[in-house]
Formats: C-alpha cells, sequence, structure tokens
C-alpha cells in the first residue's frame, strides 16, 4: 500500500499526480496544525474547521496562505521533510488571515496575500538559519514580522484599506480598571483566547481547537486551556480592561507559551512544569507591553508576546541542567 | 579555618546552615557591586551604605531583588561559581529599585519586583547563552528589559500605579539651550551622575559609591569619576539643559562605560585610553538619543545606552589588534 | 613599475610618502565606490562627480567623511586589505552627507560629523565581527543606526539645529492616494531613484551614478536603473503619494536591493532572477514601512529597508540550494 494513515496524518510513496496532489494537502494542513505547534493533519484539519465555522471569509485565507507559503518553498528547493512537516505553512496561514482581518479584501488586498505570504517563506529560511546558532526554533516570528511590514505600509500606501480593526495610533497613558468581571467574562474569555490564535473571536472555535489539540497531543490540549487561564487571571489580577480579558486577548499568546515549554520542548519534571508556568505567566505581562510599546504606530501585539517569551526561556534553558529537552 | 577574608569578600567552606547563610549574604552583596562590574563584597556594601543613605526603601529593595534573583538561579541549579561572583544579582538589585522608583509601594508592586527580579535571572541565563558567541557580556540588559517591560505593562494593567516619575509620552521635537550651567551645576551633576548608577539623586550617595569603587580597584574608581564629567561636559557642550546636566542624567551611562572600558575589560595602553574615552563620550549622544526614542512611549533610558556602547565596542575591538583583553 | 593602473583602480607597492597619499586618495574613492557596493575607484570618482554637480558642500561632506573613517580604521590597525577595498569609507561617506543634509552647517555640526565618521569605524567593526557568524555584510546598517542616534540626540542637544528637512514627528494614519502620476514623474523618479542613495534629489547626478556603475560593472548597472524603476512602479500601484515618487523616495533602496542581489551576491540564472526581483518588491513596500514606523520619533528611513530586506534574503539563501553565490 502506498498511502497509510498514521497517527498524524497520511504517509504517501510514490509520484503520480493524485498522490502528489493528496501529500500537498496533507502537508498544507500539517501546516494548520503548526501554528499551535502540532505536526499534524487531523489537528490541521480541525484548527480549519473551527475557523469555517466562524467565518467561510478567514478559511479560505488560512488555506490560501498556507498554500502559497508551502508551494513558495518547494518552488526554491527547500529541504523537502521541514516543508513535509508544514514548517513553511504556518506562517502562510496565519499573514493571509492577519491580512484579511485588518485590510478590505479585495484584488489588492489578495495580492498582497500571495505576496506576503511567499515572503514569510524567505523570512522562515532566515530565521531557521539566524536562530539554527542557539538551536531554537522562529516559532511565528516570520508571520509577525512580515503582517507588522504590511500594516505599517498602509500609512504611506493610498489603495491599501484597512478594517478599522487595527488600534488607533496614540501615546500610552495609565488606565483606570474598567467593567466588572464575572463568570461570563471568565468563560467566554477562555474559550476566546485560545480561538484568537487564529484572531478567531469566538468561543465555539476555541472549543473546537481544543478538541484538535487533544486528538493530536493530550498535554498540548491541557496546557492550551491552563495556559488561557492563566493569562486571563494575570490580566485581571493586574487591573485589565474586562472587555479585552472577554475578548480572550490576554490568552492566545500564554495559550501557545504554555503549549511550547509544558507540552512539546521540555521533559516534564517539577522543574519544567514551574518554569513553564512563570513563563506563562510572564507573557501576559508581555502582551500588555508589547500592546502598549506599538499603540504609536497603531499595530497589533500578534503573537510577539508569545515569540519572546519562548525565546528567552528556551535559550536560558540549557544553563538551568534541571530542564531537559523532550 | 573554613571562613577566610579575602580582598574581594569571604571565601567559605563547609555547608553548615550558617556558613551557607554567611555565603548567601556574600553572594548578595557581590550582586550588589557587580552593578558597577565589581565582584567584590566590599563595593557591594559600601554601595548599599550609600543608597541606605540616601533611602531606606530603595536600601531594602536593592537587597530583596538582588537576593530573589540570586535564589532563583540557585533553584534553577545555574552554575555555581557564576552565582557564586553575583552575575546572577545585580540585574535583579537593578529591577528592584526601579520599580519601586516608578511605580507606588503596596503589595501588587512588591509582588512585581519580586516575579519581575526571578524573571531577570531567567533573562540573563538567556543573554549569556545568546552572548557566548562573541564572547560579550549582558552587562545590564536584563535589568533594562525586563523593567520596561514592567513600565509598558502600566498602560494596560489598571492596578499598577506609577509615581509619576516615569517620563510623559510625547514626540520628541528640537529643544532650545536652557538654564546656564554653573560650578554647582557641575559639582553636583559630576557625584550626582555616579548616584544614578541606582537611581540615586544624591551627590553624597555618588561620593559613597566612589569609596566603594576604590575599595574594590582604583582604575575603576577614577574611571568613574572621569566618565560623569565627560558626560557632563559633552551635554553641556551640545546645549542640554541645565537641570539634566544637574540631575547627573548625562553621566551615569558614561560612568558604567568607563568603568567596563578604562577598568575592565582592556589592558591599559594609549589607543585603549582612546577607544575607552571615545566611547564615553559617545555614550553621552547614545543617551540623549535613546531617552529623544523613548519619549514616544514614556519610557526612561536606564542603561541602555552604556550596554549598546559597550557592546559595540567589544563586539569590534578583536578587529583592531591594539587593543587586548584585560 | 611601482604604480599601475587596474580595472578597479591603482595597485601601488613601495611605501614613499606621495604614494601613501596617493594610495590613501585611491582607497578612500573606492569607499565612496562600495555606497553601491562596487570596490572600484573610478566607480567612485565618478559617484563624487555627480554629488559635486548637484552641491559642492554634499562633494566636500563624502569625501570628509569618507577620509576620517578610513583614517580611523587605520589608526586602529584594522585588517590592510579590508581598509583598501573601501569597506571602512562608505558608511562614513553616507553619515557625512546625511548629517550635512538634516543638520545645519557650521562648527559643532562639522565636529559631529568626524566624531560619527570615527564611530561609524567603530560600529562597522563591531557588525563585520557579528554577522561573520552568518556570513553576511553590515552593508550599510553603520552608516543608517550612527545617524539615526544623532538625529534623535537633536531632541535633547540645543546647539544642534536641523535644516528642517527631518521628517516632522507624529502618528502614522493611513492616507488618500494623492496626485497624478505622468510620464515626467516616472522619468523623474527613476533617476533622482538613483541619486537618493547619496541624498541628492537631482536627476542628472543619477545619470552620472548610473555611468559609474557601468564602468565598474554592467549587470550593476542595469540591476540600479531597473531597481529604482521596479520600487517607482510599486509604490505607484499601491497608491503613493506622487510627490514622494516623483522626489525618488520610492527607488534609492530598492536600486541597492537590486545591486546587491541582482549584481553582486549570487550568480545569475532563473532562480536567482525571480529571487531578486521578489527582494526588490519587498524593499519597496517595507521602505513604506519603516518610513512609517519612525513617524513618531521623527526619523528618515534611509537605507535601512535596503540593509533589512538584504539581510533576510542572503540569510534565507543557504537553504534554497537553487541560489549560488556569485
Amino acid at each position: 500500500m502506498s498511502i497509510r494513515m498514521t497517527s498524524s496524518g497520511l504517509a504517501l510513496e510514490g509520484r503520480t499526480a493524485p498522490k502528489q496532489a493528496l501529500e500537498f494537502l496533507d502537508t498544507v494542513l500539517r501546516g494548520v496544525g503548526q501554528v499551535m505547534l502540532q505536526n499534524n493533519s487531523y489537528a490541521g484539519l480541525l484548527f480549519l474547521v473551527g475557523i469555517f465555522y466562524n467565518s467561510v471569509l478567514f478559511g479560505a485565507a488560512v488555506l490560501v496562505g498556507a498554500g502559497v507559503s508551502t508551494a513558495s518553498a518547494m518552488l526554491l528547493a527547500a529541504d523537502r521533510s521541514q516543508v513535509r512537516d508544514g514548517l513553511y505553512g504556518f506562517n502562510g496561514a496565519l499573514v493571509a488571515v492577519a491580512l484579511l482581518y485588518f485590510l478590505q479584501p479585495g484584488p489588492l488586498t489578495w495580492t498582497c496575500v500571495i505576496f506576503a505570504a511567499a515572503g514569510s517563506s524567505v523570512l522562515m529560511a532566515a530565521m531557521l538559519n539566524l536562530l539554527s546558532v542557539w538551536k531554537i526554533p522562529p516559532l511565528t516570528a516570520p508571520f509577525v514580522f512580515t503582517s507588522l511590514g504590511v500594516f505599517l505600509a498602509t500609512a504611506r500606501f493610498g489603495r491599501l484599506e484597512s478594517t478599522g480593526l487595527l488600534p488607533t495610533a496614540g501615546l500610552p497613558s495609565a488606565i483606570e480598571v474598567q467593567g466588572v468581571v464575572t463568570t461570563s467574562t471568565v468563560i467566554e474569555g477562555l474559550f476566546s483566547g485560545i480561538a484568537q490564535v487564529f484572531f478567531q473571536a469566538s468561543a465555539v472555535t476555541g472549543a473546537i481547537f481544543v478538541l484538535g489539540l487533544l486528538v493530536s497531543s493530550r498535554p498540548a490540549g491541557i496546557a492550551a486551556v491552563l495556559g488561557s487561564l492563566a493569562g486571563l487571571l494575570v490580566a485581571w489580577g493586574m487591573g485589565a480592561a474586562e472587555p479585552a480579558i472577554r475578548s480572550g486577548a490576554f490568552g492566545f499568546n500564554s495559550v501557545l507559551t504554555a503549549i511550547a515549554l509544558g507540552g512539546v520542548f521540555f521533559a516534564l519534571n517539577t522543574t519544567s512544569l514551574a518554569y513553564s508556568a512563570l513563563a506563562t505567566v510572564a507573557t501576559a505581562v508581555v502582551f500588555a507591553a508589547v500592546s502598549a510599546g506599538f499603540e504609536p504606530l497603531g499595530l497589533p501585539a500578534m503573537t510577539l508576546p508569545f515569540v519572546l517569551v519562548v525565546w528567552v526561556f528556551l535559550l536560558a534553558a540549557p544553563l538551568f541542567p534541571r530542564l531537559r529537552p523532550a
């Protein structure tokens, strides 16, 4: 048999056209799964289901973005096994959904999506090379930098129209505590925090994402829920605004940090659990910092806080011998 | 005898509880000393005396910060000799005093101090690993980045209240020359510039710091005074505002650059003296630049100018064969 | 014969004073040529002719800047062959012309020019060391960072007066399409885009620069024209303001990217041409992004977009085996 189902997706041999198409589809789905660090096409499929449930436009964007960035890497003859693992797909998927979230859909925006998704694969290769010195992964940094570039460019390019969802540029200033956090804030924020990884503000989508994670890795699913909860609780305790907590804004970066450190990179032990918990808490504070730091430019933090915190905690790990790689 | 006094502090052998406590105290004092690059607990003690002279709150903060960051590194089993040299103490000490300088004291602020001091040890380990590629030290970068993160987060967290000492966010613009520099400006600025390394605006504290430096290293003490003077003179010559010159704002980064390059990292010769002088002058300009660059975010420059300039001059040194490591 | 003319400039042997002076002049001219990545003193001479045609002040600045930064590197005993290739001259040349373009000429500004040109050589050495890990070149980054530092410092130093050409600090916001692009916009923008590499807004100067490039390398000359055209067309298509397009603002970074990737670093083949074209297009978008990103600080983008894009595309290249170094 040349097509087998494995626990993480399809394994294919031979080079007939339909098999290659099926393999490409499986690769794209792994790319979607890698957004939450899962090299697993079932997880990717469930993430897609969750996105399409909330929005057909965003679902299509994710497919196009992951497809274009994967195809670009193949055209440039990137390492076949890295492509096959979805490593050249997840940044393109996120770039596409981010561009369509913040820019009006239309021919020019879709052209930008295609160029930006291709560009994210070049940036991914650059960062793989850059970070190989320390053996740490680029995570979603290529997506973040590519998207920030396009959003900033809207201030110079009159034909790039924003949807009005980009933060208004302003000077950061101290805030008062706003609104009252209730049980519904917590429940909605908990699941929306997971959905926001893909820019989806829907608790149902978040629940479907958890399902996708559990199919791929039980620790990753548990880490995601705990990470979202931790981000939410830190934000609440520090006096963040209730609408931001409810929307999951303080959750999605902590979700990714918890999955990465609690479920992927370290072998589980007491030290690694405490270390991951510290990182998850830190991520919520760094989200507040990055979000305020981008205010004069009117830019969203996206997943930059997750990237920064996980880089720091991975870089530090070799100096702390009680932490062992998974 | 298992407890000996050496020229840089205590040397202890054996593992009884009182000896361990004494060793920890000596390590914390070395951490305070390392703020000015002195692995010397007598220097650390004198720095503490200078700070307590000006403010009991800040003295306590320095002790707590250095203690927590050192203990965190020990819990994570960091390299024992690096811990013992105070390398995991100085960033925590500075983080603690910075947070209490810019945020209202209270339970939440002290909680943040503890988390941030622990976090600064993780960031220190990360930067030790990152920079080991070029064999350059993290200096006070972990303190700067940790503190900047917390200050930025105050714009999102309603329960973090600032003391009103953080710069007001605004857009940088050209200034006129303000005020007249007199002898009293120069004398006060000279010593306050040294005291400002620990956020202390007191000429007496600055003088006690010089004493602490001289106990540890005569070249370091002389470099500190000359560095403060150089920063002050550059600022004066370029037309900086008199109150800023008097407060020592243009001094403390130049003090640290002068100590690092003139007293610690290079063997003394004509080239290294000219090179250190150029770096000390450059530090005053970079302070002006970083301070203006942070204006839209309402952030203080802290010791970032020192860090940037010393990194550049250390990175360049191997290409200039007349500069030899000390 | 101890003085020979080669295809890239003079080759001199022996150490008599007039020969050393001639060699220094040849080195300075190579430094001017290296601004457009040409180790060729004839190219440097023609660039100088183009600049003097437009402005005697800027021509003198380029000579002083390249001379001071080259001499500083020699005083510090930097690698002789790197100095001889003009690698310590081009950043100084650009720093000098940038400072005189944005700051009022006068004794303090010229003092700053000399210090900044010397400082740019230290920064060049630092970045050569930093980037040697990945075998990528510093390009014009030392110039960009040195100049940004000085411009920012004007907000703190009352005696540094700007010429009013620095962008006004403000918050970036979406723009409407402004003005109509005509044939004269395209022709003027095309050549001004090349002249702007040296801050010259003159189509004639741009044409002389092309001549200088063609003398040194035909592919570089062609790449420069196509790069300027590509930057201009992207800006037009995306709806940039007509005056900015006419001034060549969207051209000069794409010119440099096209020369670097299309004419210097890669062996020519279909993949490298497509790759360089993608980079050249990306450079125009990154110029818009950097220019908007610097708006709150009132800083010009200078050649930072070129530096960032070329670094990314060079870092990525080893992972794409169809791209071969030239």
